[in-house]
């Protein structure tokens, strides 16, 4: 590679204990030397990935590539069971993308869903659901707040493969708008949407929109099919002609499909000593590149491995 | 428009004094009541406004649409001066776009840098500057930080229409890796970059990269010309095929096109009033869509109104 380009890829080089130039030194972590995130994955033990349920992967074929979503059934049951039936009724199938908005969301849907003479009807789920904005921690699941805090919430961290905020104070849990969180966009009415539309977030994490609007999943695979896409030139990043909207070939839950068809990805669990070594590892970059630590590191910062 | 799309339409419509459905209740502003986003931009003087110098001004010609990027002196001097010496002997035309990693940067400079016998010449400008990574505040630059703190810096806010971040206790600043920012490429070394290889924030505010790497500028116009590129498949994002790579036409200064050719863009001042009661708007959003104002903003989530 031409020393030119070294720049990005000393970024992802697994230089084990490469020189941090003297500058601020990251303490050892507890089970060993400090190590790139390189370094740490390779690490990981069988164990510390999980194979996600195919029944909580959603398959949306554009034609030109596969975007994979993992429900979450913790922090929206409702809207989770309700995505399911939308899908097993063939809903989505060829309605299109209708808003890419730089930097915020793109989402999709029926773009004639406000015509009754137009709209696609809905048979058996529910077009419309409460909002499902906030949850309680169930016993058996330990939350291990992120040790730089949040600027939006008390405490921050992950739950179950999604980043999620917590008021130790009230014990509500609420999920956090990252990149890649997927929901389901609604009016103004807390009760109107259902997941019918659905937006994954796609830029900057919009954290102002946290307890605002139902999220249910997150975006494990082909983010990029979506971010790539043409930004709508009507307001808001609207596609107005519908010639001009990315077609839905099919959403599928994997469970629906022959074992063949379905995705082969695992996730690194969350709740792993691997996991809290990956994230100390983006907190304090070791690879050559580096010449200062950040030392500190925002929720929204730490992607969840995928393979 | 169709009710179920008002949802994002509704984040936009400028409702003054939108009910808030009851829920936390946002301060006054100083000079008023609490205006949304939109009502303070409606409300804005016309010395709110600047124009920003031609001779900072970089217009980035891909052929398919053009990029504005704002140079600021203030943030990096030799790496500005260097980058006007680039473009004005037309290092950049013809060159390409070498890397589009999805929510991570785009970069753009010479595929050829590395091998010698084929890389492009400089003629009067060099290929190597020591980094820029801090700088002190001039005297006569006020500097008011942002009321909800930083989770990677002391003290975090705008100068000069740059997010920047300071430490109050030595007096030093540097600026945030916010999406939109530019910068200069560069290897291991600190004094590797100079400015022939740039990289845009295209996604998460990558906030590890400051005081790493030298910004010098900020996009003002023309961003989803670069983020809706197609994602390089190579590692991390570089497009190893020549003819994947989107093609520069030309890199100019505003200062040396024709009149009729520069331009028109105005930028909301970021030492005003109104831009500080923009903060106060999207810290607690006010239009009748949300229903939960966030009360808290992020340096990064701080868009600056361009006209």
């Amino acid at each position: 590679m031409p020393p030119r380009r070294a720049w990005p890829l000393a970024c992802a080089t697994a230089l084990l204990l490469a020189g941090c130039h003297g500058l601020p030194v990251p303490s050892a972590t507890r089970s060993g030397p400090p190590l790139t995130a390189a370094a740490v994955l390779e690490s990981a033990r069988p164990d510390d990935w999980r194979r996600p349920d195919p029944q909580n992967l959603l398959c949306l074929d554009l034609g030109k590539g596969r975007v994979v979503i993992e429900l979450s059934p913790l922090l929206a049951p409702r809207h989770v069971a309700n995505v399911r039936a939308l899908v097993r009724e063939r809903y989505f199938d060829g309605l299109a993308i209708v808003r890419v908005q730089d930097n915020y969301v793109v989402q999709w849907g029926d773009p004639d869903a406000g015509k009754p003479e137009l709209a696609r009807p809905i048979r058996t789920a529910q077009r419309q659901l409460p909002a499902e904005l906030e949850f309680r921690l169930p016993p058996a699941l330990p939350f291990h707040p992120l040790p730089d805090g949040d600027l939006y919430a008390p405490q921050a961290g992950f739950l179950d493969g999604m980043p999620i905020a917590r008021d130790p104070q009230t014990g509500q849990c609420w999920p956090i708008h990252s990149y890649g969180m997927v929901g389901a966009g609604r009016d103004n009415a807390l009760d109107s949407g259902g997941g019918a539309e659905m937006y994954v977030v796609s830029g900057q994490a919009p954290r102002h929109l946290d307890r605002n609007v139902t999220l249910f999943g997150r975006v494990l695979q082909g983010m990029d099919r979506l971010t790539s896409l043409p930004r709508g030139p009507g307001p808001m990043g609207f596609h107005e002609k519908p010639e001009d909207r990315p077609p839905i070939q099919s959403i599928r839950l994997a469970s629906d499909l022959p074992e063949a068809e379905r995705p082969r990805i695992e996730v690194l669990r969350t709740d792993t000593e691997t996991f809290r070594r990956w994230v100390e590892a983006r907190r304090n970059r070791r690879e050559a590149w580096f010449h200062r630590a950040a030392g500190r590191i925002d929720v929204s910062n730490i992607p969840i491995p995928v393979r």
